[in-house]
């Protein structure tokens, strides 16, 4: 197949979550920044929040990124030209998560060819009020994801992927026939449990209400913990609003 | 300044508008679909559409990618496994989102790495509904960005950033100052002026309403152009709303 140093770095990586204390350099850090911002944007309206406090980073981690929807920026930008923005919020989070997107993602490839390991945090949204106090952050600014980097104490295998047919649909959606759905889940949980993921991890997620748990770590894989998540967790939107709007977004209004 | 390959790919990367009729291989088609398969992700909930009809394409590119929020998948997963999805569809796009935006971004440096070149086409979630007629999308699939890739027909420089101190912030998100915010504007608007960049499109995004155009291609800049998106466009979100609406998701149901 097809390779080079870049498409290597990409198959290699996975989520690192034991760190050294070796510190990356000003250099190395500038670099992954570098072309974190380099990702194509709509309006550069992704910033980022830094942490080198170790001792209080997740995982013991060098580095603690915090990307943002950042839309203070722009307005600032605005201001200075005597323009008032008048997009809205819907739309403007839909493109300042993207630029954030492309960035983060930037910064774990970058990392990653640099011997650095990385690892996303998607809770950050939720956590955006104790996030925003943190960090004294202006109103119009919305933490979207951590990342936490650092160089590996640990090597695990690159994780298992759906097969590429059961994500590149060529000019039709195709039907999702129960074969393909099941040869799907195959690769997925029997990839995962090969790894013995969970069981490392020593974590399942906890059955909520009547289910009673009859899963061990030789057969609680991928799509169980997915359907354990999605299934259980979330109900209700009102507490991702409420961050939104202490953050001073509203994804409804004109 | 620290350098590798991956790097370098980042740091050379710009938007391709210009295609050669050459149609890359399976080889390298699968090669650049693997490595975007291969990015972190919350749930794999990132599906691709691809277009090799290249006469359709924008920019006549022989590939376009669609990249989607895909819950479908996942709720066939669940099926399969007797659970109902209960998350709510705001937390959930969110998620999709990100998965989708770190997969298409490994497209992006992918393809880079092979020669290829790419553009970004950002208004995909405004023609959402034409776009699931055109590939038969079942609903809770919904279209985020498109890429067009192809070998280039042009070579273009790498475009300007904001100044790295005005994207990374240590610890405290600084006041932005008058003096800081121009400092920005410069950078962006003296560098896309360097290059031509509008001129060479010959493009300025119309004045509305009273306001009168007194801007040439010797002083249209970056901020200039943002200001009239973000100062005119998109005032309202139900356009938006609509087609999520319409592909099965409302952001503020439980």
């Amino acid at each position: 197949m097809t390779s080079n140093p870049v498409l290597e770095a990409m198959l290699r990586r996975k989520s690192i979550r034991h760190y050294t204390t070796e510190m990356p350099t000003d250099d190395v850090l500038t670099a992954i920044v570098r072309a974190g911002q380099q990702a194509p944007f709509a309006a550069q309206l992704g910033s980022l929040l830094l942490s080198r406090k170790q001792e209080n980073n997740p995982f013991g981690a060098p580095l603690l990124f915090t990307i943002c929807a950042d839309i203070h920026r722009m307005e600032c930008i605005m201001q200075a030209r005597n323009w008032k923005l008048v997009t809205n919020d819907l739309s403007l989070l839909l493109f300042a998560m993207q630029d954030a997107a492309y960035m983060a993602q930037n910064i774990v490839i970058a990392a990653e060819s640099l011997g650095l390991g990385s690892c996303f945090l998607g809770n950050a949204p939720y956590r955006a009020e104790e996030i925003a106090n943190e960090y004294s952050l202006p109103q119009r600014v919305f933490p979207i994801v951590q990342l936490t980097v650092g160089y590996p104490d640990e090597n695990p295998p690159a994780r298992p992927r759906y097969p590429i047919a059961f994500t590149l649909f060529e000019d039709t959606y195709p039907e999702l026939s129960e074969e393909r759905v099941n040869e799907a889940m195959s690769v997925m949980d029997n990839g995962y449990l090969a790894q013995q993921y969970y069981a490392r991890a020593n974590y399942k997620i906890p059955l909520q209400g009547e289910r009673e748990e009859t899963f061990t770590f030789e057969n609680y894989g991928w799509t169980e913990h997915m359907c354990r998540k999605w299934g259980q967790w979330f109900s209700s939107p009102d507490d991702l609003l409420v961050q939104f709007e202490k953050r001073g977004f509203c994804v409804t209004k004109t």
